[in-house]
């Protein structure tokens, strides 16, 4: 690689580049006070963008970064927010490759994360979902973790076993769910009762007194992904997940149909528009 | 490729990757009024990204762009600004192959521009510029057109020949020069009466009773090419651009020595700091 110094940033590449773009602005994505901490600005800017580059199964790669530094941010938390980037860039191999830095009147983080493949059929796209798949999601839903971790690994342990599709769950499943419904040309028919909630997500709700899944179901800043599994790869995926210490949960299935997502909780349609940002 | 629908976009790569971002934020580089044409807006941004692409000699590839629309910019003006950067990409055998608008106080736009090369030698970086090269520069400085283009093109044509060093004057000879002269750890010596000045520079410079070679000097936007070049290639170099119609004008020297730039008109020393943000 050439450094940072030339005119551009040069990298070795592999056959495929899997290219994602995620940006956040002050007062939008995220509020400064005396509070704030900067380095977490860096870490979910770059998580997002990485989140996409899990969901294709690419192995990471690179990141560049577009920082818009306004004069209420000083120098040192510049630097904090691009600390914490380079903490998330070192736990998943992805290099800081090069990046702008601009004046601008409001804070704001632009990242362009790159990852590689070898050959298209490693890549899992949104569009493969088939009547008959099942669908599963990893891990845990509902948790706003400050410092979410996106789901690289898990990603590329699944992938080789037999996904027919796969979305990061960034705007929750019942947004994300969708997209892998409109992007297959199926129905996607989800079971609200088998979503796996995380801990404090379910104890919060009960305080508030709304249903658990309905939280679960419309949060998606955790970046856990949601798969299509056709049923003769059922097994080999179950085995991965399980060499690989992956938690996956079985929450729905794939029918034919028009292009639409399905939300039932035991048996009865629910409609959860209008919820995506009330939690 | 994949469509822009997906996670990520994909596309085939060549062995090297080369990448530059660049942003652009109202207030700072532009101001917004109602005689703003949103489509230059869009343009020059993607040109900044695409000079460094050029200044290193790659092939274009991709574009992904960042915009931060605020609600002063309506979405008829955002979609202009978009087809401004889209008439480059055209242009320039670029595809805009995706990005992420996001809404944001003030208006940005975060470029990353991707281009490719097939080996490590057709690259020319910043910092090959040895001692006897000569230095040339492409095209006439001064100019500010509203829609300046990439030199891509002058670059690949040039660059076969045997270039040591190549840079894009971005900010001005006065101030990139000094990047080759680190970058090399030489001496450059620049002839600013050798400059060719732009015509419409020269009137104005005349008009406003300061040195034509002043603004030339401190001028950068309009992307041309500085490039290093041993005496035993210059015949190449010359039949290169003679052939691929580049005009291409000889304005100095490199020396052995510290890294620094030193500037001279008709022989006397002369300082350009401070001038840079004058014209």
């Amino acid at each position: 690689m050439r450094g940072i110094g030339d005119d551009a940033a040069v990298v070795k590449a592999l056959k495929l580049c899997v290219t994602s773009v995620d940006s956040v602005v002050e007062g939008v994505h995220f509020r400064l006070d005396e509070h704030t901490d900067f380095s977490e600005i860096g870490w979910r800017a770059l998580a997002a963008a990485l989140s996409d580059i899990a969901a294709m199964a690419a192995q990471t790669g690179e990141a560049y970064i577009a920082l818009g530094v306004p004069p209420h941010v000083s120098e040192r938390q510049a630097l904090e927010l691009m600390q914490g980037a380079e903490q998330l860039a070192e736990q998943t191999d992805t290099t800081i490759a090069g990046g702008d830095v601009v004046a601008s009147p409001t804070l704001f983080v632009s990242v362009t994360a790159v990852g590689w493949a070898e050959r298209d059929q490693k890549l899992i796209g949104r569009d493969g979902a088939r009547p008959g798949d099942l669908v599963g999601v990893t891990g845990t839903l509902g948790a706003r973790p400050a410092r979410p971790t996106p789901k690289l690994r898990e990603a590329r342990a699944l992938a080789p076993a037999g996904l027919h599709a796969m979305i990061d769950l960034s705007d929750g499943i019942a947004t994300d769910a969708l997209h892998l419904a409109r992007a297959g040309g199926v129905t996607l028919k989800i079971d609200l009762e088998k979503l796996p909630i995380d801990e404090r997500t379910e104890a919060c709700a009960r305080e508030l007194g709304i249903p658990a899944w309905q939280a679960a179901a419309s949060s998606g800043e955790d970046y856990e992904l949601c798969v299509c599994v056709p049923p003769r790869r059922l097994e080999r995926v179950k085995q991965a997940a399980l060499r690989a210490d992956v938690e996956l949960t079985w929450v729905g299935h794939v029918l034919e149909g028009e292009p639409r997502l399905l939300l039932h909780h035991q048996g009865r349609p629910q409609q959860l528009s209008g919820y995506e940002h009330r939690w």
